[in-house]
């Protein structure tokens, strides 16, 4: 089963078991980049797991075949996101290069080594519910909130995919900064719009920096 | 103890073990198959399970002894949903042929190879308290529901069970779509339905693709 | 420790570990029932249990054997519940026959196959403060509750055992039903009544059907 | 670390190993008591833990030994609750002999067998902000609430133990009640109370009777 | 990687495993130690753990090599929690000295052995959204909190770290005592300020007293 428009991304949260091997993940990771996958990781700091594995791809069966190759090498999945690249229904009128790097995004930037993801959702509350807010109303708190991460351009890159139906949030939110300072700055900002103080919803953050297999099994 | 009306389904969510024997789960699947079962199986993306084994039959104590025999082959059942087909009291008028199609479902559809579960009830909450809503506006509310789903007929099968009194939500929502996008479209566009801004209370989401036993252990 | 008036209800949902011993287990069946114990055996379908057992009995200590004993068989205690029988406040004038009945149940109710477990509390929010409201309203309510699930007798047998103080909810509800969808439709209609649309909180449904220890271990 | 004032309470709830050591468990009780704590056990009914082992003294490090010394006999410590004894700013008038009681406790009471231990805490919500409200009023609730268990005088024993800044919850509350029966009733009634009704929030429950190592492993 | 300003802060909350090895773990912490960390070692009391291991240091990798040390020395990482040393937008007018005690803390306190730490974050709800209130009741609020803090100066030490977009709460608080009654006196009395009577939400607490590691193993 192909992506027909954007990719997949599937982000794993694993923990070597006893028996973890090294030469496997290694080439269960070469695998999937050899079927169109960009593969990305990273140490994580803390119980919540020890290494991310963040794949995109066109390909949803050769995600799943990572996942396989990775599980049989001995890295038990203890938490993961299954997201897709989409381009919002706010990002309509961007230009084509814009739009054409939200869709098919070329990971990870350069020289940004930490790493951050959570997932969030909007809010459905008596006195915060987005889906009941008209269009004009949400755009403009998104404008707002594009202008805030706007102002942190050159420390930080992020990827907003989507996953309503597909995960028990509606959004995955992946973010590359040049340190841990600027993904707490970023994030601590932003919470102060409109969007996210009243009508933002946040899961579990996984924090680390990125690195090669070798480094972090 | 047999069904009167419409079948049972249960969905199971299940990670295999060490030992895990592909002949003995594909024999359970076909003894249950000869019990006027029928079985749904799909690969998942993600740590939450890594098979979808979905089973619908009049003989509840058929569908009990699938989930033995799958256990015994050595699949862990990490997540599971029980319900039952029904036709709900919005429906009551439909023709024959599409109530039968409710009560008794022929599954899988041809050609749609995403596949999507995710329980659901209705809130009652202070300000929106489905079952304190009187019987017009609730059918109202799921007749806009519906018009929302048509659009995208030909892309998405979806199936209702109900499950209020048997399982923790009050109702199973399966999904067979064409490609994982138009899983997140509808999914993403019915919730601006007010029968879901408002009263919608979702459970976890269970996604990947219909594949065979062999595919998938 | 004995109970002075009514009896003592424990339900523990199980899962056979590896090395269960079915023998075993009809032992510590066995021995409860020689203690003034009455034991029910159901299969329950899905990841949250294998099997139901429900004890009542008067002695306290009896049924802490059973469960012990029971473990020591190899059964893994997954879930239970602890509570006892009552006369609630709202019940204290009906007839003699039918208070006896209430607290010392004789189980299970003869052609009622479908079992069904479930814990409640009411609720205290500021909308709805079931303790805040006058013992008239309750009793109201409690009356029309009363009243629909009498349009089910003769296809479900109800007990509600007290447990606040005694477990995490404030009573357990245990149905016996001539087979799955009446269990659905009772538990759905009674959904709509004020009692349950407004103060009813829900905890995790067990639902299968009565077997005896051979056919679930 | 030795208390100033009064005693630390720490509850542990466990289940034993598959080599739990009978004499060892034993030891470490009886080395815990020869460093002034007291210890009560209790027999626990359910999946949430077999056994509760409530002690008492002013030696922190002697409690965290007897914790170590379950645990290398072989027990797994699956659920615990830490608190102080404390005499309370509503109950600060009291007899000098009543505030002894309560900071230097003997336990357990006699003809007490039945054993109750939930933690709770006061709400911080819109309509009913226990910390936002006044001295005064609080101290009236409280009144009430006295009132209402002191009904109950000669039945129960209650140990309120603070836990702010200890524990998850604010307080932990331990029963000893002639049977389950009255733990039953007296936390059914004081619900009524309006500190309850509107302010309370409660944990989990751990109920069962007192009993030596002897009869629990 | 490394911080540009402060120092990252790692606390992790362990258990000892069959084979935990107190000599690899003494190897790990002075590591650590040997690449500008700072290390805490604490016992915990209670289920949630055994022993909490507070590092803090510029180098994020070489925390990470900590916890990487410490799971193959046999210690089971259960809970963690991710934060870095900051200057709140409340204190930017603190003398030179202040900030740098704030960013660069020299740990543990003198004749402080209790220890405890817990996570919290403002609310963002109806009636008391943080993020939603002016900057100048902010401000307020926060200095009121500090000026009930200060009554328990000499007593208590605490390090407020920041967590947004690090961890799943917004900052970490980690509190040093002359013993557990000046622990719960300090939280239960800033309870009542309204910063945390009306916006503060607490995560779990873990608290114990400073040990060695030959103590904790």
């Amino acid at each position: 089963m192909r992506m027909e428009t954007g990719v997949c991304v599937l982000h794993l949260f694993c923990t070597p078991g006893k028996n973890a091997d090294r030469d496997a993940v290694k080439a269960a990771v070469k695998a999937a980049e050899e079927q169109e996958c960009q593969v990305v990781t990273a140490a994580i700091l803390g119980h919540k797991g020890d290494i991310a594995i963040m794949a995109l791809g066109p390909d949803v069966q050769a995600l799943r075949r990572l996942q396989t190759g990775l599980q049989q090498a001995g890295l038990r999945v203890v938490d993961s996101y299954l997201s897709i690249t989409e381009v919002s229904e706010y990002a309509k009128g961007m230009p084509e290069e814009a739009l054409q790097a939200r869709l098919y995004p070329q990971l990870p930037p350069p020289d940004k080594p930490a790493f951050c993801f959570y997932p969030m959702s909007k809010r459905r509350e008596a006195h915060a519910n987005w889906y009941a807010t008209p269009f004009e109303e949400r755009r403009d708190m998104m404008m707002e909130h594009g202008g805030s991460g706007r102002k942190f351009a050159g420390k930080i890159v992020q990827l907003v995919t989507g996953s309503t139906g597909l995960d028990d949030y509606e959004w995955g939110v992946t973010l590359f900064g040049v340190n841990l300072e600027v993904i707490k700055d970023v994030v601590y900002t932003l919470r102060y719009d409109k969007g996210s103080a009243l009508y933002g919803d946040f899961g579990r953050f996984y924090v680390g920096y990125l690195a090669y297999i070798d480094d972090v099994i």
